[in-house]
């Protein structure tokens, strides 16, 4: 299938472990029809390509244009997509014959279900894109953005393009190491991810109160430290609790020094930081704004502001939106 | 001046706080004469032209080349140098009035003395285009230097291009934050320069031997542990020796989480690893390659050779000559 310039929608979607979610969008990047299912992540490639014809429908269906009109899909996976962003290479929640997917050529039978044009993207990366085409990167050209949640992650958008590199693994942001030797998780010891992740911040709570710090967090948790959410945690620092606030203290050091790196690396014109935790708010951004200008350079960080993304769950539909968006744009 | 798209030859200089040093170079990287000349980094930027004026003439006169048949002067600075390649933002070993550069349109009174059309970058990350171009970066698009000495510095090519970011100053390889907290610098605490710069090689050194080890290193240096050299370190662990063994296994680890971090952000297609240090050679590099492995994922790093840069010194005159020959091939 070929790209067509000229058409005036593209369906985004984000193929979550739990759901596929897609919609329509125009190119002023309005919503116009939106369509869900859940994603059968262990069920076989087969059966969740399934699934993605049908929400792409539903979306298309709700927003009422036709099929013709529609220049492509793009989608967001949470995986190692290869870099023409035709093939899974690698993705540890999605199973064909019991084992995690690894080359799985999932674009050309999306594509024969849909009949659109399909493109991938790592989840993260096209978050990005997201954000630097819809979100808080608008009217930049270079944008690097950080996802806070169960794990950490990201994506680079350079001089207006989604960085994806020589295999299309860029943009591991949770995977660059900030604190050699320190804690571990599924990414390394001391990697930002395993310093910054939900599980590492609940610790820190979990620490202080076995300390036997004084926090509301304990008897809003029943002293059941396992039950303590980074919701929890930003709900008692905003209300003043000093615990919660040296938990988010603590854990935008970190994020802080990440931010370093790739101001020093990159020279970025905007930081974006998005995921649930990003939603803790200034008390998470004040320290990691404090610490990304007190280990980067003044020349550096001055022209690069640190703010929220705004797209929320969004920032994967929009930003596969955008990856096609950019394919019309560059087709001849 | 505008570019000569049709020159056969063009000029690279490395602007040192020592020495000015400028090749003319055909377009297979042969260099055909060369130049050198104090750079009077103390004595203002028209005394410096000056010097770079009679090193570039006499690469030209050596040559036996006609100036007509020169596309451009292409030098490696050490600061920040603006987007155009015009300007230096900031070079602390150049002084002007009694500080150092800030804000000194180089490149125009450069273009005036050698009637040379004038592209300036920062040293380290020309010094990257040089190894890109014509040492062991050769074939690759996406290509990462380190460079280790004094200071650790390096530069990034993606997808064919220097790339220098927002406004110049990408590629500030050594400060990145690997080690939260540790050893501080010039760079900030815990930043790769702090962990892997010859100072803090030689303090490793120090610590062991005032801790009582034996080691050649303490007669080499009479017992005087500030006249200890990464040299030195590097002589005794090639003779076994296994304190300067350790040194150089710690130094290689907080490099190679460096090239994690590096790896994991970017997806590079090769890391190369230059400067005076690491002439140190495999014993350097085996702790570098074994911990990028142990901590990049196997998908990324398994296509990401690390290996040593071919051009030393020289590289940053190649980098200059490349950075011309990038204009001449772009320039319409």
């Amino acid at each position: 299938m070929s790209w067509n310039r000229e058409a005036r929608y593209v369906v985004g979607a984000d193929l979550g472990g739990t759901n596929i979610r897609a919609a329509v969008l125009d190119r002023e990047g309005k919503m116009l029809g939106h369509g869900k299912r859940p994603s059968l992540a262990l069920e076989g490639a087969t059966r969740t390509v399934a699934q993605i014809k049908q929400a792409v429908d539903e979306a298309i269906s709700e927003a009422g244009v036709s099929r013709a009109e529609i220049g492509g899909l793009g989608i967001g996976v949470p995986g190692h997509i290869d870099p023409t962003g035709k093939k899974v290479l690698w993705a540890p929640n999605f199973y064909e014959d019991g084992f995690p997917y690894r080359n799985i050529s999932l674009g050309d039978p999306i594509a024969e279900a849909t009949a659109l044009p399909v493109l991938m993207g790592n989840d993260a990366n096209v978050a990005a894109m997201g954000e630097f085409r819809f979100g808080a990167g608008r009217g930049t050209r270079t944008m690097v953005m950080f996802t806070l949640g169960t794990g950490v992650g990201g994506g680079l958008i350079l001089d207006g393009k989604l960085w994806t590199g020589f295999t299309g693994g860029a943009g591991e942001l949770g995977h660059i190491i900030i604190a050699a030797g320190d804690r571990g998780g599924a990414a390394a010891y001391g990697s930002l991810e395993s310093m910054a992740q939900i599980a590492a911040i609940c610790e820190r709570a979990s620490r202080k109160l076995c300390q036997g710090r004084p926090s509301v967090l304990a008897e809003r948790c029943a002293y059941d430290w396992h039950r303590i959410t980074p919701k929890d945690i930003a709900d008692a620092a905003n209300e003043g609790d000093a615990v919660a606030r040296e938990v988010l203290e603590e854990t935008g050091y970190y994020i802080g020094l990440g931010v370093t790196s790739v101001v020093m690396l990159l020279n970025p014109e905007k930081i974006v930081i998005g995921g649930g935790v990003s939603g803790a708010g200034e008390l998470l951004f004040e320290p990691i704004r404090r610490t990304a200008w007190a280990n980067s350079s003044s020349t550096l960080i001055k022209d690069c502001p640190i703010i929220a993304a705004e797209l929320g769950d969004d920032a994967g539909i929009y930003g596969g939106a955008g990856l096609v968006f950019d394919a019309l744009e560059s087709a001849v």
